[in-house]
């Protein structure tokens, strides 16, 4: 049997050593951090030095921390009616932009007709002056955007976005899950009073995220209520393998950034070359737009994108149509429909994202089964590609 | 250094083998079960054969278990305002039993002032004729009671509870956390609509849990929303070497149920005779109605819990004062004083809690550390009984 090549590391990625290695440990770790007896403190003090960790990797204080159980979660709790910075008042709406994750765009605990959406430009970026506009408005908003996109990896401009809305007394969320170990993140400096972040993109284990709560932040309202775990912010005995393979994982990922950044740029680089050869009419989104170095969204017209998931994987490669984190739903991704994607486009959008133990063999082997794709694609009907694998 | 005597299963277990075998296992599987893709097929069919074991160790359906992040989170999920049995109104209220965990108590969607909590008798027994004129009432109840008490071990008549709850129309939740792996459960019989469990206490890893979702129940409203896993009722990317260790953890849990139980039970009985030996006036709560078989609550008059802890912890002992769910806050047991136990009695109630590793010189060691600490209350002040350790 071929070897199997993975090329989708922007739905989860294989776990680090340093991570696997901190979660069998913990696995023997007897206490829960609640208890304070020894065994208790022994794991507490496993929980705070993951804590840090994490906390170091982000440019962000350890008390700004707050584990949950994964990015999704993170977003629900960040998007609390009412949460607002120091001295300003409570936010009575939210903002969001229209490429955001589903459980962002599902609004946390805002009412459906408190929510609007943040148009982006056909490269995938958020409309600044859209957003500008709509801040001018009352009540004060809280706004989500993400600092990268998990399909197209394009990275919006956070920076600005943090001017405008604490201008207008408002609060910024930071889904940053696609964007961490890929982008140098300072917590401190970026202008993010909340950030979201999931373990299982940078080699961490799944099931375990953080959400970062700047000191300002006040009236964030605990989503699961229980034993006053995470001084209060999020109840529920702590998943302490999870957390200590987060914790190793954050520290690695922040070691290995530019190594990682410059071995996903070279390798993408190949990639690309090597798509567009294979056919005249290839299309990379966001391509002329600051990116994620290790993602590609592409299609040529005519394409399926579950079809090229599907001939793709029969070669023995696994890639994606867009986000992962749909449960295999096949439906046009949401993000190529806010970039005014025509339909058929939409729903061709491929997804290749690259890892740090992707090799330049797997780029060949991926580039080998896309020029079959398109071969059968200019030949057939798309419906009959896949006879040809 | 003396080996240390873990005494402290109700607040978290140690892993079981089986359980450690699965999640190592599952550290090295690539893939999100989202995804379509080889490795996430194969991601998926490790999600599903531990739903498997998690729904045949409980007598449920596999299609009945939504994962969660433990029990606090699937106790959240479970308080849903609305929620209802085929054919009957939505609920419109919250019964919570005065013994339930923090996270019950906090009653999950429900507004405060739609909450009431049914009281329990001297033993710890919630108070049925209490709870038959609370439902005669309207709106339709969602009522949530737990098995057995996670402090007292005392065990609820939840078959009288389930019939007169459905016979009023409304819907029963069951925290089962205390329970599971000390008491055979048959949810598909017991009149249970909704069940908590949490893996970390039955050998499973911490940070993952489930709630048993009857078929027959409507409108529950998922907690975190987002990628539609879990059949949209909860979202997130799972945990799967969690889930993978639940699953191994139930299985090894139901096969060893009665020996695990005979065995508490034998050695509670040593425990309990040296605890009552040792000083004239020691209290057993609960102790004349049927208990789990592994859970001892009891005190001396003019004992304070958190010395008893302490001094337990500088013999080698690992023990609890109730709960250890409550982040080392220091206060009388919310179970005790609902009880009627007097203050002082409901700030001195140490717990015991055995397990299937537990062996007869680790009761020993413990007896031998009751002595001295008995001892020393009958001479000191109870400050200063830390200063015979």
């Amino acid at each position: 049997m071929k070897e199997r090549v993975y090329l989708d590391w922007n739905a989860t990625t294989p776990l680090r050593l340093d991570a696997r290695q901190a979660i069998i440990e913990t696995l023997d770790i007897i206490g829960n951090p609640s208890s304070v007896h020894g065994e208790g403190r022994q794991a507490r003090r496993i929980l705070e030095n993951a804590r840090s960790a994490v906390a170091a990797a982000l440019g962000a204080d350890p008390g700004e921390v707050v584990f949950t159980s994964g990015a999704t979660e993170a977003n629900m709790l960040a998007l609390t009616p009412g949460v607002r910075r120091q001295a300003s008042p409570p936010t009575g709406r939210l903002i969001v932009s229209a490429i955001e994750h589903a459980s962002v765009l599902a609004g946390g605990r805002f009412a459906r007709d408190q929510i609007e959406r943040a148009p982006v430009n056909a490269s995938g970026i958020v409309d600044l002056d859209w957003l500008r506009e709509a801040l001018d408005r009352k009540p004060v908003a809280l706004v989500s955007i993400m600092l990268a996109n998990n399909e197209t990896g394009a990275i919006q401009p956070i920076a600005a976005v943090a001017d405008m809305v604490h201008a207008a007394g408002g609060v910024l969320h930071v889904d940053a899950v696609a964007a961490v170990g890929k982008l140098s993140i300072n917590f401190s400096e970026m202008g993010a009073d909340l950030l979201s972040i999931s373990a299982h993109k940078i080699g961490g284990p799944k099931g375990v995220g953080a959400l970062i709560v700047a000191d300002r932040v006040l009236g964030l309202e605990s989503e699961l209520r229980g034993g006053g775990q995470e001084k209060g912010r999020r109840g529920g005995t702590e998943n302490l393998p999870g957390i200590a393979g987060f914790g190793a994982a954050a520290r690695a990922s922040a070691d290995d950034l530019e190594s990682d950044a410059a071995h996903g740029a070279r390798l993408r680089q190949r990639l690309e070359a090597g798509l567009k050869a294979a056919a005249d009419n290839v299309i990379i989104f966001s391509e002329d737009v600051p990116r994620l170095p290790n993602t590609t969204l592409f299609t040529v017209p005519g394409l399926r994108a579950e079809t090229a998931v599907i001939g793709f994987d029969l070669e023995g490669i696994a890639v994606s149509s867009g986000s992962a984190c749909s449960s295999g739903k096949v439906q046009p991704s949401h993000v190529l429909q806010a970039m005014h994607a025509a339909p058929d486009i939409a729903r061709g959008g491929v997804r290749i994202s690259l890892g740090w133990t992707t090799a330049e063999s797997d780029i060949d082997q991926a580039l080998g089964a896309w020029r079959k794709l398109t071969k059968s694609l200019g030949k057939k009907k798309d419906e009959t590609v896949l006879e040809r694998f």
